[in-house]
């Protein structure tokens, strides 16, 4: 990986336009002797790569699966172990809330305690969604500040919500206040750091008056929050790339992830054609596109190969309307393999195409893991996929002299 | 490479096993158009390839020629830039000492100074392996220990010994007490710290002694020593990985390496399939296993091509037996090449296949150098091949939300 301040310095500005496609779980491992890519009849996106610079990206490095979180970040261009986005924040951003700097955001549980304090039953008999969301308007209309500090709570699926304290000086440097066992005594944060005392106390505060005000809703009488954490510092896409970056994505997680790093999102609907649309429509305000499609990866989540081969097929359905905007640079690629086997994200590597006017097509004339893997750009760590598309994109001066 | 504290973050326990079979110095370079594994019969190797992922390691970096010690560390997926083995300790290792933390290790020589105390040959005229044990056993009556600190000498081949002197304090921040060149004075070792200038005295007495004792013994009539060095402080795989890992080697050092990352040594005949048998009869007890075979090396080192080809084909014979125990994860490669061409280790990367449940086969047929390099894992570095393992056998959850 080259250097930030190195390739910051490189950066120049010009008019060329960039799209990322980026297949979510794309990747998988063959059942009955194909992965679902090479299952999947996808006769624009093997064209394209006939045309292309094809390759296998690692997300992360050997072996390691990643969340969403690093997985983008890395396609973005940014050092995913430099920049952590913590549990809290993926979870605020997964439900579509925007965060500040005074924003600190942890995910909790409402959970069972008996009388002695010891947890029971960690997620309370999982409730219903509907009783979580009477609970998390209990919650919020008793507690709604501490110490100068609010609290804004929001409800989830069944026993989870997330939680965000607001207001100066909160830091995260906590340990979970979620022993993540049952049987233990439910224990309040700590601080890992002597300036992350005074939110510590307030969490701890907030978690004592909670608990008093469950008590009529046992099973669910005391939260378990854990995952604290602040939006980090990161420079955006714009100061780092000398972009106008945009965001097409239907899942809040994405648009959030998205926003980190200082793109626009831009509307659009549901659908993977939509997203397309939306593109379409904002063509000319932009000059970088981040277009996420999720079917891929939920489909693999849900561990059905056929439903993962229409998502697929799907969006290479699509590619035509994305191609007639005629982009500089189109690389199309995935944050992750999500293997239908495995039902989860995964760390094998995924197929990448670059085109652009300057790639050396190679002899890769389908999009899938092996035969990307035998094209030109070899296999490499998914940072290095920004400084490819703006070199592409005329848009990085020579490094020396 | 993943930082050290994050992969040891994604560490969890598990019950799948996982086997990592090195042939030592394996890979080589082409004589008459083919290397030594390609011209080896290899059906197992091969037929078991056909079902792997494959590769090319680097066993450090382009153009580094490793030795044992950093190669091995490599392999178990440890820096090996951050892990440094010292000379003295690997030749401790090779004799099959067993070194704690009081120990500090030395090579040392039998050598001839004339009067005024220059060296006029640093190897005493390649004294006989049994004078050499003589010797050593005179100065182990002679000189029990210095100031407190004892020492032990150990006969070698031809005028090599190994020198342990043991107790507290000792440091290896020393020069070598030997020029490595004749037509010099001979003179002790000095401390590269402040707090080495003990342990530097005591050496420079030892070597002072010694050469009073040795008088009589011309030419053997002092002793160069260098390399000191003490045990690295290496966590143990098992806090790093959660694996109880065992090694099957025949050879001293190996065996060393492998307990100085806190395997367990398991007891083996000296024959390939006596090392097989002990992998069979240990299976049950652990859940990583090391097995070294040594042959392959040697042929190398020897120059002896067609002995190389041989030692390929027994380990290839061996092969049915390992599957039959069905291991989760299997990995097969070298710690570094050996061509017989050469007739020493070598800096080429060395083939690599791995097999498990959840890889995506390649179109690799062969196990050789130029098949693998096609294959799916493509070239990377040693130290990920941990990381691989441990996320094909289900030992690591993911990183980040």
């Amino acid at each position: 990986m080259v250097p930030e301040e190195i390739l910051r310095s490189l950066v120049v500005e010009n008019t060329t336009k960039l799209v990322m496609i980026v297949m979510d779980g794309v990747g998988g491992v063959p059942v009955r002797g194909k992965t679902e890519l090479e299952a999947s009849k996808t006769p624009n996106l093997d064209r394209l790569a006939a045309r292309s610079a094809c390759g296998l990206i690692d997300p992360i490095s050997y072996g390691i699966t990643p969340g969403s979180g690093p997985s983008h970040l890395a396609l973005f261009g940014y050092d995913p172990f430099r920049y952590e986005i913590g549990r809290g924040v993926m979870e605020a951003l997964g439900i579509g809330l925007t965060l500040t700097r005074e924003s600190l955001a942890a995910r909790g549980n409402f959970a069972t305690i008996n009388e002695e304090g010891m947890i029971v039953d960690r997620r309370a008999g999982r409730i219903s969604t509907e009783k979580n969301r009477e609970l998390c308007e209990v919650l919020q209309r008793e507690i709604r500040e501490i110490d100068g500090i609010q609290v804004f709570v929001y409800p989830g699926k069944e026993h989870r919500f997330v939680i965000v304290f607001k207001g100066e000086g909160l830091r995260d440097e906590l340990t979970d206040a979620d022993p993540q066992k049952e049987g233990l005594k439910a224990k309040g944060t700590e601080a890992l750091r002597l300036e992350a005392q005074k939110t510590a106390d307030i969490i701890n505060q907030y978690i004592k008056k909670a608990t008093d005000v469950l008590k009529p809703f046992k099973p669910a009488n005391t939260v378990l929050l854990r995952g604290f954490s602040k939006v980090p510092e990161i420079p955006s896409m714009r100061e780092r790339y000398k972009i106008k970056p945009a965001a097409i994505a239907t899942y809040p997680m994405y648009r959030g992830l998205a926003r980190l790093v200082g793109m626009e999102i831009l509307p659009s609907g549901e659908t993977p054609k939509e997203e397309v649309e939306a593109l379409r429509r904002n063509y000319d305000r932009f000059d970088f596109f981040y277009i996420h499609f999720k079917k891929s990866d939920m489909a693999g989540e849900d561990g059905d190969f056929k439903k993962k081969v229409k998502a697929i097929e799907e969006v290479d359905r699509l590619l035509p309307s994305i191609l007639k905007l005629n982009p500089d640079v189109l690389v199309i690629t995935g944050d992750h393999s999500t293997p239908s086997i495995l039902k989860s994200h995964s760390w094998h590597p995924n197929p990448i195409l670059l085109y652009s006017k300057y790639i050396r097509p190679d002899e890769v004339k389908r999009f899938t893991e092996r035969d990307c893997r035998r094209g030109e750009l070899g296999r490499f760590p998914a940072t290095e996929i920004l400084p490819l598309m703006l070199a592409n994109g005329l848009r990085l001066k020579k490094f020396g002299a």
